[in-house]
């Protein structure tokens, strides 16, 4: 296992340019979303498949041998819908496992992108052994929702082109599940001289715990933004490089994070996933707060929801 | 009355950057919204109060001394709500007129802003009446929804951000109501070698009509558009750069508007509001026929509408 380096995240960036969309940066006042400073939003929501998630799925598609049998991958939703977007694009054959609560948002895209959808189980780590017992019987390549280099690489370049785009950001947040964001992210910036801050809901305080004990660990599975932020555990690799590039880990209420849904709904029209909101919520909550002077990236990553529930 | 100028547009864009949003371009594969040709989308729908309009409102705001009874506009619900907007950010009283068929979308906007909201008459053109009989009586400033100097150099800081940004465009689509947007955006690129086509509604053709007749005349007012493209005729300052500046004027019918906001939701979470996807709409629905290696830009104007609509 190999943490992704300013080299590999380029070489990943190279790669994905014909297949993903450079999502663009918003500048804004932040007073419209209620804060009292100037905003840099990092509009990756507009991703195709409605996440970041494809980056590391052609990531990994374009850097490994893909077999006759295809890839297989388990997702709360957001990376199965990228893997069944790339492998269509690229002429694969995907099956994806999701646990039996992912949302119809998430489902419905997954197979109009064409993949094979098998639900199985409560949460996404009973998926992921269902995934992994596929993937042994059939020999289908497994793509990982976090935990694999060419993932975190993939990832990782939405902070590379957040730091072109934006060069005068003094602080990141970034939304943090199993781990591919905030590693690529924090290994992208490890030498910028910006902080990468981690936000994770209360419910599913992986890294954060983590951090806290010094490893990787079990932690609750919960709440509101289960379905996209929800592993049980933080990845070997993530852990590694937010251990070393990851500035703070602070946690945020669910009740935080739909009201920073509605924020961005009222203030740009903006449809974002609980999931996708939380980074913001890191704000709008005061569970971060910006030193003065501070000019501060919120990445809003995921979009895939029922609108009617941010309006 | 004067059109505007390279000089005025840039002088208005000066005036503008403390208070209005630079919004973001979008470059995509057009494949995921079912077209063959690669996409340069203007995304003005995250703009303040969900449209272009406040451009041409803080500009009449900041050019024309503002009385003590403050500002007064009628509007189909964009324009009042970019007002609103506007005169809170620079401390002025505020008044608007809708007409009664405005979407709550927007007279809530307009409201939650502190203006002074009246809804007078079936469509735009008895509001308008309504609030010049408010503004001579008053003293109050009238802000017109798109027939002023001021409004259209407003307007025309879209063409100006999106010829920064996207360079490379060949072709400029901008739906078309009024007439204040397609104004300011045709006067930038007077000379820039683009081409800026109009897309109106069947059902409220004011520009086409005028350009077949070769001048402003009444046209019928209707549609899923109404609320913002709905002008019963096309302003006279914008029908004389339109005549010089506009390569092709088409229409749209209202079951491709509301195929193209699908469109937006599905593949990019973006909610449109009919206004607001027109432009798109000629491209999808084959109104318009790009020609061989053309870069298209679409400006994507407006996003005031229940998201229940779109999903």
């Amino acid at each position: 296992m190999t943490e992704p380096s300013q080299t590999t995240i380029e070489a990943a960036a190279a790669r994905l340019a014909p297949y993903i969309r450079r999502t663009p940066v918003l500048r804004m006042a932040g007073v419209d979303l209620g804060l009292d400073i100037p905003l840099i939003l990092k509009l990756e929501l507009l991703q195709a498949s409605g996440s970041f998630k494809p980056r590391g799925a052609f990531n990994r598609m374009l850097s490994v041998p893909v077999p006759e049998a295809g890839v297989v991958t388990a997702s709360g939703g957001n990376h199965g819908a990228a893997v069944a977007y790339a492998a269509r694009a690229l002429g694969h054959r995907a099956e994806v496992f999701c646990p039996l609560p992912t949302p119809a948002a998430k489902t419905e895209r997954i197979e109009s992108y064409g993949a094979k959808l098998h639900r199985v189980g409560a949460a996404y780590d009973e998926a992921r052994i269902a995934s992994e017992a596929h993937a042994q019987k059939t020999g289908a390549l497994l793509v990982h929702a976090y935990d694999q280099p060419e993932i975190l690489a993939g990832q990782g370049t939405v902070g590379l082109e957040l730091w072109q785009d934006a060069p005068e950001a003094t602080h990141v947040l970034v939304a943090t599940g199993g781990g591919g964001l905030i590693g690529g992210i924090a290994a992208w910036y490890a030498d910028k001289g910006a902080q990468v801050i981690s936000v994770e809901p209360e419910g599913c305080p992986a890294l954060h715990h983590a951090l806290a004990a010094g490893h990787p660990l079990p932690a609750p599975v919960g709440g509101l933004a289960a379905d996209s932020l929800g592993a049980k555990q933080i990845g070997a690799l993530s852990f590694a490089v937010a251990r070393q590039h990851v500035a703070q880990a602070v946690l945020v209420p669910d009740a935080a994070i739909a009201d920073a849904q509605r924020r961005l709904f009222s203030a740009l029209r903006l449809v974002a996933e609980p999931g996708g909101a939380a980074a913001l919520a890191a704000l709008t909550s005061g569970a971060f707060i910006p030193p003065p002077g501070a000019r501060v990236a919120v990445i809003l990553c995921g979009s895939n929801t029922d609108p009617a529930k941010v309006a």
